[in-house]
């Protein structure tokens, strides 16, 4: 699906009022306002969706990426599509059109799979309404998720610095708020053990081809939180100079064995963390977990545009995602608390 | 020491000649020429090194790069730089000017090492003279000892080739005939087995912050090489996926017990390879190898500047370099042949 035209809305009433209390995603009036994040660092920007055709090119283009804040946003994107005619053809059609966006995160065949189970056996007049009340559980669910992701992390933080005074993590691509509908994922512990004085520093992975290191670095120093970037390729030597305490990532597909697709560049690191013996955690709503899928091999990686890479580039490829088997994991955070990888269960 | 102003000469007699036949490093009437590799895929340029003041800059700038190429561009410099005084005092001064503008790759010291010991027991009138011949043989032993390792690398190519009728290898950085007097090290293998007609295909990892993966693949493309450009991240998933065969890196300085200093991310490529049970190879010439360095620990590590990740970056490190531990190393090719990591000798 090709990348839209952006439609950046200038001066409209809401947009000082979001830049004030900087959200990924708010309801306005039958649409939704996203925070693009491909002008940021840069630039914070804001577009408002007001059709199918706008929200699936929103989440093509990445506009609006990380696998929870993807998953709250098809949701809101079927309400939008049902705008004028929610007969079973519609459904289907704006159900295919936004599965079809991106095909690795697995919150965005859950929410979906989740809407069409809410509206499938209500009359067409009644389906309007119940998919925004849907989309809407969606996203409070989500954020509700994350706090408590938050505080089931949080100890694994609070327990090295009350050790040694201070703690060291080491993150890759953006699992924060901007990946979410609010709090993060992966960052969410962060946020917490800052916010109660734990003394924490966060090594952030560059995270090519997109970079969304710098959204987490920009994160990061909104809260005051030290921060340094590395390159993507310095993540082993870091663990092997024992600067780096442990490693929190996001997933966008948890196997039922605990293998985790995530961000290209996660199971490099991984594999350095095990290497070191420094613990590495997965930190990710229930919702990410695919009980359907067995192991990693059965996990789509999605292909990007080669131009990702560069605009000159000729040959090359650009897997988007990698699987870090589940025997590289310490444990995986949830709203549930800290599991094993070995231990998921719905 | 800053980054000078860069010395493009136009129009001048030899860059037309030189830009026929590519050569990294050539003599010019008391003075060197280089290709200029920081402007490298998009512009081939040129520039004339006649003072010391010129040759120091374009080493720490990397407009000349790759560890074989250093040593042979920094003995020039000791050449060019006693052009109207070759006392001791002036000697020192160019040894340690020199010495000072790299502290990882330990050609430049092992070629400052072997002038001093041809030019300090000499009168000073005779050293102009003997500084250039033994520059002159540094260089001329650097495409000999590259050559020989393209023969002792290309039997492991070769074996893969004939066993399944293609060979994939995956590599990191630049380590061709840009990083060398001619030939390459890591490459040379590589290329030697393209033109005995073996049908060999190389994934290039990108390799930021500097991107001398694009030299790499402007390096294949331009000898008819099929290549696929990766970003950093990417290694571990192409190696679990089981698509590389063999990977070859080149090598900044290699301890005596086979540890191994070269561009960030190297380690990172050697874990996952050793995961996958992917043979990894350094290939270097017996010059690289620091027999008084007992490890990699005590490896100096580059720190070079954060604004090589991007000019708007606050809080960044930027280590350019990393160490492979000599027991993810399968074997170490060099002009003798290849070696067991452990069974490295002067």
């Amino acid at each position: 699906m090709p990348v839209r035209e952006r439609q950046k809305i200038q001066t409209l009433p809401w947009e000082a009022e979001l830049k004030q209390s900087l959200q990924t995603i708010v309801e306005d009036d039958g649409a939704i306002v996203i925070l693009d994040q491909t002008r940021l660092p840069g630039e914070v920007a804001f577009h408002r969706l007001s059709t199918l055709d706008q929200v699936a090119p929103a989440i093509c283009s990445m506009q609006v990426r990380g696998a929870p804040l993807i998953g709250a946003t098809a949701a809101y994107g079927v309400a939008i599509a049902l705008a004028d005619n929610a007969d079973d053809a519609r459904l289907q059609f704006s159900l295919d059109t936004l599965a079809a966006t991106r095909p690795t995160a697995v919150n965005l065949h859950w929410a979906l799979s989740r809407i069409q189970r809410a509206l499938s056996h209500l009359p067409t007049e009644q389906r309007k309404a119940a998919a925004w009340r849907e989309a809407r559980a969606i996203a409070a669910a989500d954020a509700s998720s994350n706090q408590k992701i938050a505080k089931n992390g949080f100890p694994v933080l609070a327990a090295i610095a009350t050790a040694q005074g201070c703690v060291s993590v080491l993150t890759h691509c953006n699992a924060g708020w901007l990946a979410t509908v609010a709090h993060g994922t992966a960052l969410a512990p962060i946020y917490a053990a800052h916010d109660a004085g734990v003394n924490v520093h966060v090594y952030v992975s560059e995270t090519r081809p997109r970079n969304q290191g710098l959204l987490t670095a920009w994160e990061l120093e909104q809260a005051g939180i030290p921060q340094t970037l590395l390159v993507d390729n310095a993540a082993g030597l870091l663990l092997m100079q024992g600067k780096i305490d442990l490693v929190i990532v996001g997933a966008d597909r948890i196997a039922a064995n605990g293998d985790t697709a995530n961000k290209i560049g996660t199971y490099l690191k991984a594999l350095a963390a095990k290497a070191h013996n420094v613990p590495f955690y997965v930190a990710a709503p229930i919702s990410t977990i695919d009980f359907n899928c067995p192991n990693g091999q059965a996990i789509p990686i999605e292909e990007r545009a080669v131009s990702e890479l560069g605009a000159s580039i000729k040959h090359a490829a650009n897997p988007a995602f990698d699987i870090t088997p589940a025997a590289l994991i310490t444990g995986i955070i949830t709203e549930r608390g800290i599991h094993a990888p070995a231990e998921l269960h719905p």
